[in-house]
């Protein structure tokens, strides 16, 4: 596997070509945003977490049938993944009220939601990342019906999948974010990461705070939160 | 038919009970707010001519039978309404991007949509009325699926009916807010009211604004644009 030149640089995560034109290489960085991009940081350590952390539930998925862009995890850092043309809608998860769900419903950070909602939201940093619904979805021609379905489907799929396996583990599944690519032979897969930059995970007893809201709020012990998820995982410590 | 005790004051109305306890009267006042109430003004005279404008779009929605609240007319400033528990939900349906569509999208304002958008938005002033989609409705329980999907369906067809009446008119319908209710008897019906206030209305040839937006940017002529879009209705000048 060669890695060959920059694809893209996003604000946590490099992609680069390979010389198999169906994969790319995705390398973690240990930069942190927030707020749409407003706050700035670096998380020591947060690159090789994310990229333990994310491989362990991109395979644990695969042994439920979710179908992912992971093929392996090659170092620290870097992961080969399926190439794929990435839906350019965040589709997020949730199941206990916090962040902007919070605040658009005026219900209290922590109340817990009486089943999973599912929210779309429109990939555009200029504006936002405002959230849709299907039919803006449908005349901004984002995503066939079809493929919104399945989204909301696998999402509710992968939902339920994780809270069961974070249970075990004394974790409680807030809410997340996934995305999702077409690849080139057409197939709708998971993509991206799951991880502390993308979940909310709280201690299952004290509700503490295992993900990046330590970072977004200024909490301090960021990077201890990430190695204790690692750690719950049943990773290796980085 | 007897006026009672006031039940309820918003912005632009005052509804009335009667001594039928299925009915109400709904007396439209001249107040005039914009920005979630952050904008306070009068519009003299549109109490008159928004109980006469949208009694003339009740009254033809029912030739096409859309159920309405609306029973009849019954002096300059009131009218008389089946009574009803409106849905928590605004209803809005658009044609042509402005307004916060043009924002949360990133489109010109005056962008003709490829097709009609319907949004729902949570009828709660504190929280500023925000949009919000099918899996907010059910887990705040404003309304079943069935009753969601009827007023998709019916601002689809009323958005169909009005395009098609305004056309002669010499008018654009650029977007609408509709409001529902449920009868003591369970029917879902059209309620509230549909006028400049209501619709963003624009001259056909001229793109010229005929509606609450000459408040809202302070464009002056304000009073005279109702009075048009009633003249262009064929409603009695007042
Ligand atoms: N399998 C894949 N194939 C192609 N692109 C992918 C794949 N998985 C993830 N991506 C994309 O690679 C980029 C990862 O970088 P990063 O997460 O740092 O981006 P970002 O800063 O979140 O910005 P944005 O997601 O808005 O582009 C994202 O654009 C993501 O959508
Ligand atoms: N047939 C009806 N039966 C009962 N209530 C109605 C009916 N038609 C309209 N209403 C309600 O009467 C009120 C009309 O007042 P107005 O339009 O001034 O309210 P508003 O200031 O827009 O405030 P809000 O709609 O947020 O209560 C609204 O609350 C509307 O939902
Ligand atoms: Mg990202
Ligand atoms: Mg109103």
């Amino acid at each position: 596997m060669t890695k060959g030149e920059m694809l893209y640089e996003g604000k946590a995560k490099r992609v680069f070509h390979t010389d198999n034109s169906d994969q790319y290489i995705v390398e973690y960085k240990d930069d942190a945003t927030a707020f749409n991009g407003e706050k700035k940081g670096t998380i020591s350590g947060k690159g090789q977490l994310n990229n333990a952390i994310s491989t362990i539930f991109m395979e644990m998925l695969k042994e439920h049938n979710i179908p992912t862009h992971f093929i392996s995890k090659l170092n620290a850092n870097e992961q080969l993944v399926r190439k794929v043309e990435i839906v350019l809608l965040e589709v997020v998860v949730r199941n206990i009220a916090a962040g902007s769900l919070a605040k658009r419903l005026g219900m209290a950070e922590g109340t817990v939601l009486p089943k999973a909602v599912v929210e779309f939201y429109y990939k555009d940093d200029d504006l936002g990342d405002p959230l849709i619904n299907d039919s803006h979805i449908d005349v901004l021609n984002l995503a066939t019906p079809e493929t919104v379905a399945k989204m909301a489907e696998y999402g509710r799929q992968i939902n339920d999948i994780l809270i069961n396996y974070l249970k075990d583990r004394k974790v409680k599944l807030v809410d997340f974010k996934l995305e999702f690519g077409i690849t080139p032979q057409g197939e709708l897969i998971l993509a991206d990461e799951i991880s502390p930059d993308t979940c909310r995970f709280w201690d299952a007893d004290t509700n503490e705070k295992l993900d990046k809201d330590r970072f977004r709020r200024d909490m301090g012990n960021v990077e201890e939160a990430y190695q204790e998820m690692l750690r719950r995982l049943g990773g290796v410590e980085v």
